[in-house]
């Protein structure tokens, strides 16, 4: 369990390293209603940080589990115009997004799978606009995650309820640096090591990578031209630098989405639409899935691939070792904010502007004719295995070693 | 503490004989996050009753506490656009309303009464239209309670959080009926009776009703030309009949605003914008408040007066006798849904257009020539003591005995 001072910690690193909350801005806070009490810490640290403004998005995903139970597919599809609107208000005022995310991984399970696809699909296209914004960090967001009851009995099936929630708080508290003496200086060594990592990445300037494993895993994913390696700090439209994830251990960038060839098995579970799905591949070619398996959520799968034209191809490649410290707590959070940490990682669907140089300059028709994917999804699965080997291919066919056994060797 | 079942048939009440929800009706669950668990019961009771959406309108009292500590006036008088479209979309989409009414009475103590009463005003004065379409019904709506850790401790200060919690959801659950073996058959049975009463009153016909009592109240409230009583069953704009506040024990009318001569006194405190208005009077000449007094919350109550021009007249008067189940559980609620439910009650603001014969046919304009009180607030405040005596003065000036020592002789 987490002390009342460090999760105000917490809540501060959110809005100091996370959003990067300028004086006077508005904040929005993303949250269930089961993280209330975080949300409220969150909230009282930005207005201690000079915000104009902090406005609440409460969900409550029991609520949407009886919507599905309930409610019929076209009238779950129809999104009010009202939402629509605020959602522009929210980009029109330049506000900070933190959300907390915490579901329940299995909260829709039992759900018919063409029901939550088509819903996802039709809420993703009438909230495309923010999605977009989102994406091309028109304002800045940051993602934290605290311990819901559900969620830690499915980390930690076997502990009691109250048992699991502290054990969860503890793992989420070292991932986030708050054993350290001081969190924030601790987070900004951090990222100037990412950072670092990046810039090295660029330097190198692969063409290709060719990632493989004793899985299976066997893949050659071309990178988008004019792409450039991030690392956890990103800068907003407006300049102002900041964090979207927390934890992040990850460097990324854009694949190029007709250059993907070969076959890639996940490494962990992918949680998608409260669905599990296991012991899957993908066989790439030309960038486009043509071959797919699932041992589990195979029907999630293929309405997640069928949502539109982009979500057969690859919007991210993220690189980090076995040795972050998600990976090394061993747990399988069941949530890709720290499962992605674990993990070396692949996205279906979009790829982020900011992963082309002056990507936000460009309009999606230019990114797109660099190789960048475009697609209302943006899905990251896990491929790291701790025996991945991935080698950076040049130009000119040269082959320098990334990876071996799982770990940075560059 | 009232077991899960007796929740459940709460919750069910508050659908079936609150807001008498309709197959295929939208319906609009505005509650705090305290309340999450009643909140979501009664979702599930709509949704098993065949609601075709259930949408939740979450608030958090504490995080507006936060604002109103650090955001500025003038921000927090500013209505976003989008909130107003929701606002049309629940009329337009024919929404029913079911209201959790469960806030700490004292959540805003020590805010500058200044600030509150500017935001409050701004609020109800850009969210007009909504108001007034849940003052002419043209939603259905319903408000219910259910005990919060800070609501139940203000109630029963001398109790631990649990006990105190307990015995509130014990008294609650004695107002709601549900100690009987059906309450929806005990609601309909005490729906007649009151339904009875109002009719007696309505045959009466009286031009003006005199109260007084041994603390000082003689006050003369003129009855609007053309105005009818109502009971605890009203009639939406779409002619299906819905009871608005469970509890409900009163029958209820429209006074004249310019026919209200002479003083009245408080019998119980008012809680209004998280303030507690106690040991106050109002003295009115003509209709209007020409003096008054509070020896706690005097500054709230006069921001509350000086709202707008109709805020200094009265738009209701509603009658019940003091052997009301509410008012013989002797606690005070600290939450006007029980206290007026305990009391013979008048309304500072608007009157509700379906007071008035054919009412809603009627224009505001109209409304007002038969004498009708116009404002953006609508506020009730206690003044039934157990020796409160009423005469019904008909237009020949003969005088009828309608309450004697605080209980009904008609």
């Amino acid at each position: 369990m987490l002390t009342l001072q460090k999760q105000k910690q917490f809540a501060e690193l959110a809005v100091v390293i996370g959003v990067n909350m300028q004086k006077g801005q508005e904040v929005i806070i993303d949250s269930d209603v089961a993280c209330q009490d975080f949300a409220r810490l969150i909230a009282e640290q930005a207005y201690a940080h000079g915000a104009k403004l902090v406005t609440m998005l409460w969900s409550d995903e029991k609520i949407s589990r009886l919507s599905y139970d309930y409610a019929s597919t076209e009238t779950l599809c129809d999104v009010p115009q009202y939402i629509i609107q605020r959602n522009k208000y929210f980009i029109e005022h330049n506000c900070c997004l933190i959300k907390i995310a915490a579901g329940n991984p299995n909260i829709f399970k039992g759900v018919a799978q063409d029901k939550l696809g088509k819903v996802s699909a039709a809420r993703s296209t009438a909230l495309k606009e923010f999605h977009d914004a989102t994406m091309s960090n028109l304002l800045r967001w940051c993602i934290v995650s605290v311990p819901t009851a559900s969620w830690a009995k499915t980390v930690f099936p076997t502990l009691s309820e109250q048992k699991a929630i502290d054990k969860l708080w503890d793992a989420i508290g070292k991932t986030m640096r708050l054993d350290s003496d001081n969190p924030t200086a601790a987070w900004q060594q951090h990222l100037t090591t990412l950072s670092a990592r990046a810039q090295r990445l660029n330097e190198l300037n692969f063409d290709k990578l060719h990632l493989y494993a004793s899985n299976g895993t066997d893949i050659t994913v071309g990178l988008a031209r004019n792409h450039t390696w991030l690392a956890a700090q990103e800068e907003g439209a407006d300049g102002v630098s900041f964090t979207a994830n927390m934890p992040t251990e990850e460097v990324f960038t854009a694949p190029h989405c007709k250059d993907i060839n070969g076959t890639v098995h996940n490494a962990l579970p992918l949680v998608y639409n409260g669905t599990v799905i296991d012991g899957f591949y993908l066989t790439f070619k030309d960038g486009k899935v043509v071959d797919f398996e699932a041992k589990e959520g195979y029907e999630t799968l293929k309405k997640l691939l069928d949502t539109d034209e982009g979500s057969r191809s690859l919007g991210e490649i993220a690189l980090l070792g076995k040795n972050s410290p998600i990976a090394q707590s061993g747990i399988l959070f069941y949530n890709t904010l720290f499962d992605e940490n674990a993990s070396c990682h692949l996205a279906l669907g979009a790829s982020y502007p900011t992963t082309f140089k002056d990507g936000n300059s460009l309009t999606q028709q230019q990114r797109n004719e660099l190789g960048g994917n475009y697609s209302i999804k943006h899905v990251d699965f896990m491929v790291g295995t701790k025996d991945l080997n991935i080698d950076g291919i040049d130009a000119n066919g040269n082959k320098t070693p990334v990876f071996r056994q799982g770990e940075w060797v560059l």
